[in-house]
């Protein structure tokens, strides 16, 4: 147990790193580490790592040693510069529990840049806040979990048990590194995931799932007039709007899931792309549309995928030129369980004391709409998984911002958690 | 005057070539000659028309020497292979009317090629048709201008005026080919434009214009819930619908268009393509989309593009984001006037006289509603320009074909038309 002295000397000692911790922060948020382009932010990774004393694994993920695991989502992009890296801290002794604190390197695409105050890539400090892609979802969670083990060493202090630092990519599109992790064999008596939860703790999270609906047309010269060709662009959004009343169903059946009942819409299928057509004068052939959607904690895969498709059929069955022009469903990305944390009342109580320390206030609770890589350590690895950080602004839009302060007190409530979770030992 | 014995003896002469002209067309085919990529289609063009011994002028165009000139269309893509040639006949005295015969040789995309049943640039011939990409839209009736003057040539005749067979590019994006040539200088007492009319001349064309709508979005993160992010690809299927709506009411006005009045539906606004959105899991911040109108002859295209900035900016208007982030509507491609050909009583009568001879009746019209090179000539150079050509199956769709048959008997027509307009002189 750790005496009031302590906890207070933890907390100072975030604080004394804590101006280092955010121009690290700043530093990481400048590697532009979008999809396919993680390597350099991980190179930066594990030598801040090895700096820090932690035994570094850096691997490219092999798409064939996890392709059949559950929770492997299909990827069609290169792996060649997909690395993982975990840092880890061996105890001396193992007296306390060991921890997984996982985050994730990668981020979604900036959009339009000129929607961007000052560029994404180029983090920009004010009014209490980090702007930046990636300063909140999840970059500046990422660095808290090295800089709250900074903070106990500076008293003199590692964990006692054994911590394992994971800096993982592919969480946006698929979990894929998060993944090579557990086949890797890492695991480790709780998992934290400093996703910017705003200082609540993630009770639940939706399944998601991605994929392509590749729609046919017939194509015609442009001036072919009415019922001259099949307009491909066209058929898609009439599928669209087919699986809008899909979503708008599934939102229906919340009731039967005590903790999504009170949030006001937590099935959300997104139309996240679309692309069709050749050329302006010819009716375009084809049309691909790529969809998010979310489903509840339980739902199992394979009944998901043959909802999307009963309502793609049905919808294409009403129409004459779609019935015997099926489109193609592909998945790629996402193919990810929901999952609600349970049985975890000793780690979520000491993460509750932490916060309490730090806050003076009772650990709040939230579901997620989204998902996180927690369901990894949930469903496959019997591991809980507390995913709990700081408060992000504009998490996937323009401007994307993180709150200082939050990164501030998430980081000492981790550093307690860490002290409270594994021990403490001299080192 | 021709007597029935020549009009019989330029008949045949087509026939005696026919196997070789379409051995012609089939390479011509075989020439992937999308935009951007003519260059190898026009230099077998220019080498084919040397060995005819026609004097060729072969030029890259250049954006500078006619984007000041009335037609011209912007354009987003690099002339750095666009190449027009244009083979000339000079008689040794100049005793009929002079003629240009214009064709293009790029072909719009292919669009899927597993839809097509063999490959589409491999041509291939079955049951009285020529299949390929091209084939019909408009390399057969290119060729054939070749295959009138060898005609010709083969019992002895070259036209007794000054011929141009013009092989232009551009013609399905923007017109720019033919403009090149007007720019150049090329004027002629008539032009022949052989695109496939299924035997009849073409009484009007429409204008054809082409703007991209670049519409926002406000990107979140997909789970945001509803009311959270703006989805730029749904307020692009709003704006569409806008569109389409303006297409109905255009087509209202065809009274006013006697040359339209029992055309079905000739104002077509073709959604021809779209691209939307970065990532599966955001909200998209962006959505363009690309689209081909038509309007009647006689329409300024300054007030189209009024009456379209009108309609969107309305239901932009209607729309709480949109009307605060207006779209973007940037116009490349067609910017291309209608046009009705008059005052042509003469050299109309020569076609219509051919073609009689030909296929024993009386030459039919069609106004059509897509648009030709024709309008160049006549709006611009003060010069007729019949469109008259063979039967296109499948224009700009897939296992386009042009039927042989049509390409024989429009071939025929051509040389007596030739015969009859400039004259013959012995070679």
């Amino acid at each position: 147990m750790l005496d009031d002295k302590k906890v207070t000397a933890i907390m100072e000692a975030v604080d004394e790193g804590f101006d280092e911790q955010m121009e690290f922060t700043a530093h990481l948020v400048r590697f532009p580490s979008v999809r396919g382009q993680e390597q350099t932010a991980q190179d930066f990774m594990a030598k801040e790592m090895t700096t820090r004393g932690l035994s570094v694994d850096r691997w490219k993920i092999n798409v064939e040693d996890i392709k059949d695991l559950p929770g492997f989502s299909p990827v069609d992009i290169s792996y060649e510069n997909a690395l993982n890296v975990v840092g880890t801290h061996r105890a001396t002794r193992q007296k306390g529990h060991s921890l997984i604190l996982n985050g994730h390197i990668d981020v979604v695409p900036t959009g339009p840049l000129d929607k961007w105050t000052t560029p994404p890539f180029e983090p920009r400090t004010e009014n209490g806040l980090m702007y930046g892609r990636g300063a909140g979802d999840m970059k500046s969670g990422l660095v808290s979990c090295l800089f709250a083990l900074d903070a106990l060493k500076r008293i003199g202090y590692g964990p006692a048990s054994d911590v394992y630092v994971q800096s993982v990519i592919e969480e946006e599109p698929t979990g894929n590194g998060t993944l090579a992790c557990l086949q890797r064999g890492y695991r480790a008596d709780a998992a934290l995931i400093p996703e910017p939860m705003e200082g609540t703790l993630m009770r639940a999270e939706m399944g998601i799932m991605w994929f392509q609906v590749q729609v046919h047309g017939d194509p015609q010269h442009a001036s072919g007039g009415q019922g001259s060709g099949v307009n491909a662009i066209e058929k898609a959004f009439y599928l669209v709007q087919a699986l809008k009343d899909l979503e708008r169903d599934w939102n229906g059946l919340k009731g039967e899931h005590p903790e999504y009942i009170s949030h006001p819409y937590p099935v959300r299928f997104n139309l996240g792309r679309i692309k069709g057509g050749d050329w302006t004068s010819s009716v375009p052939a084809w049309c691909h549309f790529d969809m998010r959607v979310g489903f509840y904690p339980g739902w199992d895969l394979a009944d998901v995928r043959a909802k999307i498709e009963t309502c793609i059929q049905k919808a294409a069955h009403e129409d004459d030129f779609i019935k015997s022009n099926i489109p193609t469903i592909v998945y790629n990305g996402h193919q990810s369980e929901g999952f609600v944390l349970k049985n975890a009342d000793e780690v979520e109580g000491v993460l509750g004391k932490s916060h309490k320390a730090v806050f003076g206030e009772r650990l709040g609770e939230f579901s997620i709409p989204g998902a996180t890589d927690g369901h990894f350590f949930s469903l496959y690895a019997n591991t809980p998984a507390l995913v709990y950080g700081p408060k992000c602004i504009s998490s996937h839009g323009f401007d994307e911002a993180v709150d200082i302060e939050s990164v501030r007190k998430t980081t000492q409530t981790i550093a307690l958690f860490i002290a409270h979770w594994c021990g403490l030992e001299t080192v």
